[in-house]
């Protein structure tokens, strides 16, 4: 997608050690109106996927998962880090670890928001070790579901969450992969 | 708003102390669509409110503020309860009391999405006692920047976040007013 690498060149900080830094624009100030183009166009390649969910894990997710379920005409469902009073305690729960954050994260989905007869897009705004993503796939098989595709918005191609799944048997899309980050800069597939 | 207020009524349990349960179509699972209307009657309210910029706090304030954004065709930033890596030192922190969490949280804004010559509308899905709201407030402050605005989703009218905020001068819009949840049920003003 042309106008989210464009956008990642011109606005992207490389921080080193694999960080990229796209805060002005993806993860704390977003841009709606990209967002809506992400939305569309990760709808558009999943136009037959059958699915009449999107899941995605809170926080950053939540964007990109919402457009592309408006795309799809379907309701999204955030997998909560922590369990708010008003979710059952019998929900569905994975654990994973988070590199950026240095310590394992839960993800926690209500049974009352996921069932068997579902079949799921998820939706995340980073793939790189998959950790994640991984933990998605889990609780919707958890539920006795089925995952119709994942859709990222940026892959770290250098860092193997993409090759796992895709081995999987899951169907990525990702709509900026990005090669490597030598030489503090951003080089794109 | 009629298709909010219906909705509610439809789908929101009561679970007692004051507790109202929307994770079928607000803030676990969302309801893209409803959300959009959310944004787009959100929008109207403050069409000529001068807001360059929307301002929520993660986690379920990102959709309603996102459709905002959308409606107004501006930038929405989401302030963070923990700090990325990729957060300058310098960012605006405020505290505030999280009721339901039974803790206190930080919002956390960066210097580099919120500027001195901002007028920013604050979006979130509840006002209740007011204090993550004030606290928003206040980082616009910090920033040297201007609220325009402040639109709320659900706001619980027997608590008294809204009477504050309104008492201080803000222009506080809610799409649905929640008067009393006694008897088990949920009555709005």
């Amino acid at each position: 997608m042309r106008e989210l690498r464009d956008r990642i060149a011109r606005e992207g900080r490389n921080l080193g050690r694999g960080i990229l830094k796209v805060d002005s624009f993806i993860n704390h100030q977003v841009d709606a109106s990209l967002m809506m183009s992400v939305g569309r166009e990760l709808g558009r390649r999943f136009a037959h996927a059958g699915a009449n969910k999107v899941l995605t894990a809170e926080i950053s997710g939540i964007a990109p998962a919402l457009t592309t379920a408006l795309a799809l005409n379907v309701p999204v469902v955030y997998a909560r880090k922590t369990k708010p009073v008003t979710m059952p305690e019998n929900a569905y729960c994975e654990e994973a670890p988070s590199h950026t954050k240095g310590h394992f994260v839960k993800l926690l989905v209500s049974p009352e928001v996921l069932r068997p007869s579902d079949r799921v897009l998820i939706i995340d705004d980073f793939l790189a070790h998959g950790h994640a993503t991984k933990g998605l796939c889990n609780i919707v098989k958890q539920a006795g579901a089925t995952v119709g595709g994942i859709g990222i918005v940026i892959e770290k191609g250098f860092q193997n969450g993409g090759k796992i799944l895709r081995e999987g048997g899951y169907k990525v899309e990702s709509l900026a992969i990005i090669d490597n980050m030598n030489d503090n800069l951003i080089h794109f597939k």
